[in-house]
């Protein structure tokens, strides 16, 4: 499964600092991932392109984090059938409830997998990428397992920190 | 001004309940319209289009109702430059906040003139889409100022049925 | 793929209604499925072992729908490496605010992949589910592309009743 | 059209920080404008002579920010047939959504062209303004062609800055 | 004090459901009012005389319900110095929080004397407006430990219905 | 009326930077004026007695600020039939909007004169203080009115700092 | 401990529908309890009397019901030291939001334990007593643990609904 | 009662700077209390084993805390018939109105006590923890009555700060 690949795109530069902690996430798993910066309202052509060329062009699972009027998921996924991963960004005047709600709310057809508000979602967009990767592949299903492990590892050990 | 004509559109056929009110105002004030169904999500490729022909298809404003995740009118305002008018459509679940979000919160260069959620909504975009045509047409603004005085009287005159 | 099966489960019988449109779309789509109740907080033990034996049990996916202080599909993703669909469904009190909130708001390691509330998001879970299985399987994708193109003729049709 | 000239007005000098984006957006299209400060609750009849004379005095457009309960786009409204377009200020208590909800919850006969909360609403409110007045000038509609060509280029240009 | 009266305003008929709740306390207490309808957004002008004129014509205190975008309470408060009280009315999308908010969030100098939204709010302005006239007034203070006894011991009976 | 005095109260002494604020403009106006702590939840008794010999203690209004759970102002309105003023103090973690719903959401029979949340609302609650003394008082009234009128000159010389 | 008793109060007979599927809850379990309305802003003083008077009078655990600006739950805590568990009742216009901040919005020193919005919340609210009761008396225990088994057992069985 | 002990259990270490405010309150009132990070979604075995065995490891009452989609208390509730303290963390995006309506919002059978957000919330919960601890405890009891008087006399005292 060599071109077993995510997509991680993003609204706006000024997202980036989000979503880069998924990328991090990403290269923690070995995962192959490639980065784009796709303006839903700016880049509207591109958005389609990349959409319609995305499972040919190796994607397996698309992340797309955005903020307020955040259309870019739920276009993606209007023009794909791969799955779309939805990161709704904080914002600085309603705190991400207006990226939340413009990325789940999606009609009937064109589902969005939406993951939490902010850093702990672009995370965990992450970690929904490679679940729906390693159906089929168990080295990769072993590495869920294992950061899953280690996770209840750290949670244990930081009760240590109850000072 | 032959070819001022307004386009409304709406992302599915149950929005039509609302946006027929926005029809009927422009019925009244003798202004042409085409009506269409554009779902931004099952539609993409219709939405890029009609967004990007509107103007040469001789529209001079573009109004869109939309509900939930409602993309319909930011992705317009994202292929156009023409003034695009969004209408939230009232959600059963939460009740067109999910919608009015959606449409309002865009990003700077590509603005949605947004109006109230619902019937108040449909029929005020007629208005401004009028208001926005009739910019140098003094027969238009003075159908305008006609409508706001008769809405002036009813409301005075419905004191009446103070009982 | 034979054993590609989807697991449809819900907290209460009071969310079947919702639920089962859901199973329809698995119907239509030809999709092996389990429905089950699990209540996170009537029969935790139950759902632990759920979670933790998905994978063996030959599961690919979990679909998952709950109301209010909606555990179900989050304490699932605690015990499984396999993605699970979130379904928040509507409320009496807060109209599914709450179960949308108590689902999607996710800490780093378990993320749901959450839809819309109540019954386009029971609907879009099944749309989604199958895209993670599609993976790397062309007549089901092709499934799902004839189905994205149907609802597209649909919506382009209903523009005929716009009276 | 030497007098297509647009009103940008605001209900407190706190807004200016706001507003001032939006009036850089208009001096970058070499748009004239006249800005002004009109408290709805402090100068009534300021507000009213503003709205009624607005047309008159040469505007084709009124920008009008405000926040928290926030009438100064809305009673503009009711004082003229031009279009208004409002700019929720983000509140320090509620972050703006007193001032969204106050100014595009119109009833019917004055609609207010609602933008996003803050900055991006300030300067899209610009944007909009000049979508209205190109109506019919080319050379206007040339300016906001290259300006979106421009935010697309950029915004296609930022992905370099992807680390 | 021949001319203790109170001004019942609201901003349109289908707001009289509501306010005719709040006159029916006013006739229980024997207070002189007058009912009008004034639409902040149709009959701005009437509005601005009303508020102007309210003290010479004898009204020692206004009651002011609107809904949706509410601008009626506050623009009376700019343009007098009586105590305004401001009735949210129930709104069919957002329940009348838009109007609570569009009435309260008053900024300082023309302050509006909120009360709960809906059928309640209507009945306490009444009972607001009588405590502000009963200042002075024993026997109208009077009539009021007679309604909040008789309150009292409806609360107290009232306990014998619980079977 | 040498007994025209308002009360200020709070339900905590970290209420006082925001109180302060409208007892400077109860200063300005020459209102006289006590200020007190009575905590609903820890000095339950205090707040009985204050409201029930609010009057007989010579106030004429009483202003309450209170936070979160805010039920000063709600239970000094059960204890008299003076006019209760309630400021809904902001709050770290809902802003306030918690503060708002306690206090203006009052049933039947115990009306509060709800203003702005935070410090627009202290010194509002001030204003209608006075507003309701001022009545039958023309001396007062002139004040509010000189009040008025300098807040429009300041309002209209502000729009000279528009740089 | 023949004596202990739960108390079962109300802020209206418009909680009854609401809080009797608490008592029947109680009921069911055989516990004791006594039913009272209480309003807090018409009988404040039957409200103090109650919370000061309650532990002699048997009771060990309040539990609470009221709706919009709900002040019987924090009021009686503020009068007892007894535990006091509140019911957000759902109300017509806010859906119990209103209800359940007014609540469980308390400041230090006078918690109320606070319970789901409406009749679920209601329901609960008798097993929270009885759990609070039931420490040390391990007959009530055995309740409680028959009554989460027999939960389970329906939540099991209620699978075979799914048709 | 030697055995009379409560659990302090938060969800990640990143909530002890809340929850030790709860845990110096029972320092104050001499309650022995044991403190434990359990993640639900990260140790589900652990909360299982905590929640099934706490009461014979000789808890009374269980307090926990969590933030998000908050599912510690809920999960723990499933798990036990001891009373169980919900304490909603304050969140970064929505500032901990996530923590409260995953918490508060439990079905029929599994009650959590919630209280308040954040500090305030950690604090009442061990408020509330002695409460249900002093049913039966003269000593106890007569604690919380001298902390409810000491509350009392600093709340009285600190309005000489009002300067």
């Amino acid at each position: 499964m060599a071109s077993e690949k995510v997509a991680v795109v993003m609204g706006s530069i000024s997202d980036w600092d989000t979503m880069k902690l998924g990328c991090e996430v990403l290269d923690n798993l070995g995962i192959e991932y490639e980065k784009h910066i796709i303006s839903a309202h700016r880049m509207p052509d591109e958005l389609t392109s990349f959409g319609k060329e995305a499972e040919q062009n190796g994607f397996s699972v698309i992340i797309a984090g955005a903020g307020g009027a955040a259309h870019l998921p739920g276009m993606l996924a209007a023009n794909t059938v791969l799955p779309v991963i939805g990161v709704p960004i904080k914002t600085r005047t309603l705190n991400g409830m207006d990226s939340l709600l413009s990325i789940v709310q999606m009609p009937f057809g064109a589902p969005v997998a939406t993951v939490s508000i902010g850093d702990a979602g672009a995370k965990n967009a992450a970690i929904l990428a490679v679940q729906v990767i390693a159906r089929g592949n168990s080295s990769l299903r072993d590495k869920l397992l294992e950061f899953k492990q280690n996770q209840r590892e750290e949670a244990k050990a930081s009760e240590q920190r109850l000072d």
